[in-house]
C-alpha cells in the first residue's frame, strides 16, 4: 500500500537574509532533517520582518501544507515580531507562557536578570505549547501546524532534534548517488528515459567543474529501496553502454 | 526629495534545495547586488521543478515587485521547465532565440556538437533578450520585467554583472557596523530608542558567541550617510554610557 505524503513549509523571517548580509542555512537543515521524519520540504519563502508579510505567507502555507516551519523574529529586539504576526494569523492573542517565562527567568538569573527585552520572549500565540531550547533560554513555540524556531542555526537544530520522531510523517526518502565524467548536457535524454522507465524514482543531476574536467552526479531517489536499486543500476548501465564509465556512490 | 523605492523579489527554482542537497548561494549573492543597484530584495520564494507551482509564485511576485529574478531550471536535462512555465505565466508561447542557438552552436561545437538537451537552452518566451553568460554556452533571458538566470552560482554572478548598471533602481542602501561585547537582551531598548530618534535609519542585530564571550554586530542601514553617521553615532554613545565599549566597524 502507498503511504500518503505528508508535506512541510518553511517560512523564513529576517531581514538579515534579504539584505544579504546572512547566508541561510535553515533551509537546507530544515530540509534534511524532514527527509528523516518522511516529510517532504515543498515551498519556502523569506520574508523581512513586516507584519502583513508574515501574516500572508503564514496563511498561504499552513493551509496548503501539512506542517508550517518558521525560522527567524523570536529574539528579545523590537524587531522580532514573529509570535506576534503568527499569532494574529491564526486569530489569537499574544500571551505569556509561564512555563517559558520560569525557564528565562533561571536562565537570566545568573546573566544580568530578566528585562521588558527579555520577558518578550516568553511570549507565545494562546494555545501554544514549548518545543525545547538547550543552548539559551529561549524556547521554541508548537501552535496547531505551525513550529516557530530561532533564526541562528545551531539553535534550530537543537529545537530540531527535540522534535525528532514526534511528528506523523510517511515512508522516508532514500537516495544513491552515480557519478561520471560526462556533460550533463551529453546525456540527458538518457536520464529522462531511465527515470520514465522506473515509476516512483527521481533523478536530480549535479554537474560540477573539477580538476580540469567536467563531471556530474546524479541523485535518485525514492521511497523503495528496489527501485532506487533499480533505477541506479540502469543509468549506470547506460552510461557505461555510452562510454561513461559510472562511478557508484558519486565522484 | 525622496526618491521612489525599488523592489524586487527572487524565485529559486529546484528539488536540490527543497531536498536539502545543495546549500543555496544565490539569495545572499542576488540581495548583495540589488542593494548596489539601489534596488531592495523583498521577498525570496523556493519551489520545486513543478510548472503550477513555478507559475504560480512567479504570477504573484512579478505583479507585485518592479522586478522578478529567478534562478534555476534552464539546464539541458527534462526536469529544466523554467522557461516553459514562465512563458505560460506570461501568456506567451515558447521559441527557439537564433542567437542563444548560435551561440549554443557555437560553444558546443569543439564539445561533442548540439543535441536535444543543448537545443533547449536556445529555447525563451517569445519577445525575450537575452542576458550574457560568460562562464558556459547557455545565456541567461530578460522578458518584460522577468530576469531568468542560471542555478549555478558562478554563473548567475556572470549573468548579474551583465547585467549591472542596466536596470533602474533609487537610491543604494548604505550601511555601517557597530560591534560591542553585549548580550542582544541586554540592551534591546536602546537599539529600539535609537532606531526611533533617527527617521530612515535601521538597526539589524547579529549576536555571536566567540573567544567564550557573547557579543553583538549592529548593522546601522539607511540610503543617507548623514543619518547613518548620526544613528551610529548615537548608538555607540549609548553603549559606551551603559559600560559596554563600542566599537565602531564592528567586531
Amino acid at each position: 500500500m502507498k503511504s500518503r505524503i505528508w508535506t512541510a513549509a518553511l517560512l523564513v523571517i529576517g531581514d538579515e537574509i534579504l539584505s544579504g548580509r546572512t547566508q541561510d542555512k535553515n533551509v537546507s537543515q530544515v530540509a534534511s532533517w524532514l527527509n528523516v521524519q518522511g516529510i517532504r520540504l515543498r515551498e519556502v519563502r523569506v520574508v523581512a520582518d513586516v507584519e502583513d508579510d508574515i501574516i500572508a505567507a503564514a496563511n498561504a502555507l499552513r493551509e496548503r501544507y501539512d506542517y508550517l516551519f518558521t525560522t527567524g523574529g523570536i529574539g528579545p529586539t523590537h524587531d522580532d515580531i514573529t509570535v506576534d504576526a503568527l499569532a494574529k494569523a491564526l486569530g489569537v492573542s499574544v500571551v505569556i507562557h509561564p512555563e517559558a517565562r520560569a525557564k528565562l527567568e533561571h536562565y537570566y538569573e545568573t546573566r544580568g536578570g530578566m528585562n521588558e527585552g527579555r520577558l518578550r520572549m516568553a511570549r507565545v500565540p494562546e494555545g501554544a505549547s514549548l518545543i525545547p531550547n538547550h543552548y539559551s533560554g529561549a524556547p521554541g513555540i508548537r501552535v496547531g501546524n505551525v513550529f516557530i524556531m530561532a533564526g541562528v542555526p545551531h539553535i534550530t537544530a537543537g529545537m530540531l532534534d527535540a522534535l525528532t520522531g514526534t511528528l506523523e510523517g510517511g515512508d522516508p526518502v532514500l537516495s544513491t548517488q552515480v557519478g561520471c565524467w560526462v556533460a550533463e548536457s551529453e546525456i540527458a535524454t538518457l536520464l529522462l528515459t531511465t527515470e520514465r522507465a522506473h515509476e516512483g524514482s527521481q533523478i536530480g543531476s549535479y554537474p560540477f567543474f573539477r580538476e580540469g574536467r567536467i563531471g556530474c552526479n546524479f541523485v535518485i531517489r525514492s521511497t523503495s529501496q528496489s527501485v532506487l536499486d533499480a533505477c541506479a543500476a540502469e543509468l549506470a548501465a547506460g552510461l557505461n553502454a555510452g562510454g561513461w564509465p559510472a562511478i557508484m556512490g558519486g565522484i
